[in-house]
């Protein structure tokens, strides 16, 4: 159970947020080698959302021929990290847990859908669903959020995404 | 709860059980594609056991400049998988869990020891510790494993094995 | 993952499987001492789904004075027990994980509601959510299931319940 | 991962510790009704490590005639809070798993031993195993803690403790 919120920043309009999420998103994935070099995609990002995919390659199998939990583990793990991060607060991960539904074979596109369970004080949970190219359930995973001191991007605040999303797009 | 035990081998000598080990994890490392592009290393495998260890590349940071997650589930997956197959009887990963105690940093050499506390029927339960070169521990991982038909290497028991372990290395 | 399936009884209509899930529930609740004796009630069991509630006793109060996190726990694992039995065949908890959300409080009803994620062969995956009588979420379990041999209702197959079925209740 | 350490308190001796790890559960245990009234007893208490037992009783029966998950749960889950209360300051549980390896029968005498594996800022993480009677293990339960504010003993401190403990027991 998480103690009473603190440092609750003002709320935001529905599209302050929405642009806050996708500049967060933008931020993390720039220094984010891991999901880079694992070549996953990011579809989506809203506030406590993160729909992310992957390319299942070759040199991610394992001796019995099928994707590695390992990486299924990892896109679903950066699932959840873009989604608890999403409104711009330093989350990090206490701890997961994954089920595994399915094999993952190679050349499949697996997809993580990350939804927001609960957000109390510092802690949260997300349940994150990986499927396959035709739909199948291939691993369920639960993650746990504990949110720490700092900002994704140091010092964005509400005043400067308003005119951040002022700007119109060139 | 598992059933009770169907399709026990018969028993091996310490010894066998230990060429068998050893022969099965060299066979799952040869075809196992993602524990070598992550560039594991295996250090010792018993009849249920394992230790690993992993480098942490540049590549496998995440946006907090950290190891990503993923990379230090997949290090103690790998444990998981290479001591509850470590008796020749393919097994899979039914589900995991882990948690973080602290982070992992570029250069950093994590080692997964993983320890099988139970073993009945089909389903097993193992644990693996992650630590780093001060010997910190980063991540606690526990792994329920399922045993489902076929074998690491097909038709290999118990003569064949002491034939094998009667051959002195060239 | 689990193997193929084994051991598929015949299909049933629609109308049979909720007649075995209420045939099954009773049976299991008749014989259940702990469900009975935590006072929990059984709103509604269908085909890997089931519902029920528990009044919140002084009783059942810890050292902090919320509900002990055991009987949180026993009514999550209680809708999960007659979820995942509902299909009339034996099945046993592998095991289970619980996250906290929010305390429950003396004289609070709460609900567990069981939700089937997966059935593959001898393992399922299912999602239980606990609320209390504002709809406030006080817990998330997810529960791993292992069919065993046997049946809850010995000998009860289809040709038995189509005859239960066609008998118009007194 | 858990933030640097906040609120340190004064270091105590290993005396002190016990002494107050003592004192913390008697008022723990005074006031936790659940405990109590499932009838177990506290066998010992250390900084971080608790050592609990349960009779099986009838009324802890489940529609397999076996001791119900959430009894065996409940035994651990205690067993964790006296671990992770030990040290005087108000913690709970964030989430818990459990793997279930072996039946509890009616009459068997469980005994959960808690040990603390991790404590980092708020957060902590504990590993109980339930055995029974023989020997045998019954599960195997990993609790993650959650510290917030306030203590078990009000106003407890080194100094009290110090004068609690020169007083020679009656």
């Amino acid at each position: 159970m998480a103690e009473a919120s603190i440092n609750i920043p003002a709320p935001l309009s529905p599209e302050e947020a929405q642009t806050l999420a996708d500049a967060t998103a933008k931020a993390m994935y720039a220094r984010d080698n891991a999901t880079q070099s694992l070549g996953m995609k990011i579809h989506e990002v809203r506030p406590g959302y993160a729909r992310l995919s992957m390319l299942v390659r070759s040199d991610m199998l394992n001796g019995h021929a099928s994707c590695h939990g390992g990486f299924i583990f990892a896109l679903a793990d950066s699932a959840f990290a873009f989604s608890c991060n999403s409104r711009n607060q330093t989350t990090v991960a206490s701890g997961c847990s994954i089920e595994y539904l399915a094999p993952g074979a190679v050349n499949d596109v697996l997809t993580a859908e990350a939804v927001e369970q609960s957000l109390a004080g510092r802690t949260g949970v997300y349940d994150i669903t990986v499927t396959n190219q035709h739909g199948k359930r291939i691993a369920l995973f639960r993650g746990k959020s504990y949110r720490i001191k700092g900002e994704v991007i140091a010092g964005l605040d509400a005043t400067a995404l308003a005119k951040a999303a002022a700007v119109p797009a060139p």
